[in-house]
């Protein structure tokens, strides 16, 4: 088999195995409160999030970067599951499961790529650099936009309280200040409505 | 209201109506062959493929415009909904009714945002950009490989003939040779297993 070939049958192998991030449901519900986002649909939302709102980051972003990296932030949960953000238990042993993950499902692809994707993911969780903190934002915001939308569904759901919110959501203004501030508005109206608990 | 965040208000907007995305059911069948695709997980599946395939380009291409590209292209099925691409009769209507939803869903967001995203999409539709040409073959390509992967389930369902699924790859070798010659040699393989059907 020649090289391109070779190389190709990775690559496509990989699109394959990811194509089931479309199975692993989050806890957020869909706008018209219906079921449960998938981890592929979810990841579409964002990358069109950060298109549209990267003005708002307040550093300077490489936006193929933050793309990229919301693209395939959750594509070890084929592998790990979905931990929903306010399972404390899940939580702890959350990072073994995950760089588990990554190790078999990113070395599918041809090396080169397969370092590059690693890093990324890496550079996601770490959470350090501009377009790391930005990809945050859009993956704090999104669900926050789609509970609000809601009624906050998923929060009821899980008797979620403001504070487990803000802390959730304890960096998002390292990454973007104007969207801070957005979240800040929708938590009061969610408080006042009584679709996200006090204390 | 302040200008950024009336700013804000439309693109949240925007990016809550096409939430709807997620609900417009495809004729492919995800890579376990339990349901159809929804056209929010096909733009993220597309949007990774963008990234991962770009080096078979022809030609030079912009990455950041082909990825927007097909994170919106089929955002007007949000109103026109999803026609197959071997429905004749819905491919007569299709232009008119897109047109419609391009109106009044791009417009949603602020001036700027929404002139261009339509300009992408009329730049999608109209083929004829390397950009236009290299997101083709990933729409083109992607439902091929989930079909291969579920012994052709979508192609057996609408008795699709492998001349037409070549008509509609008629153009993929224009955005990229050696995906083309992939094309190639997945229709082979299901034509001699059965998948697809000769005429």
């Amino acid at each position: 088999m020649e090289k391109t070939e070779k190389r190709l049958k990775k690559q496509m192998e990989f699109l394959l195995e990811v194509d089931k991030l479309k199975f692993i449901t989050r806890q957020t519900y869909l706008s018209d409160g219906k079921r449960k986002e998938n981890d592929g649909e979810h990841s579409w939302h964002l990358a069109l999030m950060a298109v549209l709102l990267s003005e708002y980051s307040n550093e300077e972003i490489d936006l193929v970067k933050v793309i990229t990296m919301v693209l395939i932030h959750d594509i070890v949960e084929i592998d790990a599951g979905d931990t929903y953000a306010y399972d404390a238990v899940g939580n702890q042993s959350k990072r073994e499961r995950e760089v588990k993950a990554a190790d078999r499902i990113f070395n599918i692809l041809p090396e080169d790529q397969a370092v590059k994707l690693r890093q990324l993911w890496e550079e996601f969780e770490a959470y350090e650099t501009p377009e790391a903190k930005f990809a945050h934002v859009c993956d704090n915001v999104q669900p926050l936009m789609l509970n609000d939308a809601t009624n906050g569904l998923g929060w009821r759901e899980h008797d979620v309280k403001k504070s487990q919110v803000l802390q959730r959501n304890g960096r998002t203004g390292e990454g973007s200040q104007v969207m801070m501030e957005y979240i800040n508005r929708i938590l009061d109206k969610n408080l006042e409505s009584g679709n996200l608990r006090d204390e």
